[in-house]
């Protein structure tokens, strides 16, 4: 049994943007020569955040656009008199900030539809995936 | 420390629907001679899910109407120009399409009133879980 | 490759509150000697959970307001008829009722700002989380 990590840079261009960034873990788990086992994809970030669903571009807008709603983007927030950003720390709540993907045979087991998705609600920013590999 | 992995089926009788599928993971972990370790239940799919929560028929109830209310079913998300279910995508990213549940001595760590519930939101369907052991 | 389990208590004064207790996780993952692996933090609870995110005060009030908005606090939810805490369910489903922590050379793969948060939704209750520790 192993136990390997790595990060993934992940730059942002807005404030608000769902980026497919499931090659990038694929290429990862490749070069650690990956078997049988289980990967977390870890956010480091308080504010962006990681899920995995279907990596259509409308509803990578209709994601951004759940979590504003959700969080009340633009509410005065207790946390907004410090740093104008609550928005963003309750959609990582909501959204959580890790993800596990099973892995078979060194390849993610996701579903047909299926891809990894980084969500940042307060960027632009130079952001960071952590990937754990407990496994074979 | 071994790896296993399996899976089962989950027929869903109508667009939204909670199932209790704890009785399933717990035969499948009999099956395996599970031990001591974490069991990763994982929904492959991206408009159905997992969650852990008490099996009261009340509550199976009030999690999918949560859940509607969530996505503002009925709104013309950008996703529904090509499908009809973006509510579904985006409840299955607020809610996760995973769970960990640790394992001692071959069961279910769960707490006094918790349950695996299977979330359809657009069935229905003949659906999938996958599970994950990674343990003694 | 170990497994190890543990148990901390954690103690609500109030119906709401969000508590810090990575301090205590951190004691924790010293006494059993925990070297390279990963952490499963998991709530045995259906109306109280655990989450990472900051620990700035006026956040802490503000995931409690969300989690009563979305879960809309005071409604007559179905599952209110035997037991009058359906959004304190409700938000646990939301925020998920565990989390995975990477652990490095013993100790937490934490962000900057990120620190274990439990929450309570149904107190004041003697609540317990629950540890578990998979790797070297």
């Amino acid at each position: 049994m192993r136990f390997m990590h790595g990060r993934i840079p992940v730059e942002t261009a807005s404030r608000f943007q769902t980026i497919n960034v499931t090659s990038k873990i694929a290429n990862w788990l490749k070069e650690i020569n990956a078997h049988n086992g289980i990967l977390v994809v870890y956010s480091p970030h308080t504010t962006a955040t990681v899920t995995v669903n279907e990596a259509e571009s409308g509803l990578m807008d209709d994601i951004l656009e759940v979590l504003k709603q959700l969080t009340y983007y633009g509410k005065q927030w207790k946390h907004n008199r410090i740093d104008n950003n609550a928005h963003a720390h309750l959609g990582s709540i909501l959204v959580g900030n890790s993800i596990i993907i099973p892995v078979v045979e060194g390849r993610m087991e996701l579903g047909t539809w299926q891809q990894v998705l980084f969500i940042e609600m307060d960027g632009p920013r130079r952001r960071t995936l952590r990937l754990y590999y407990l496994g074979e």
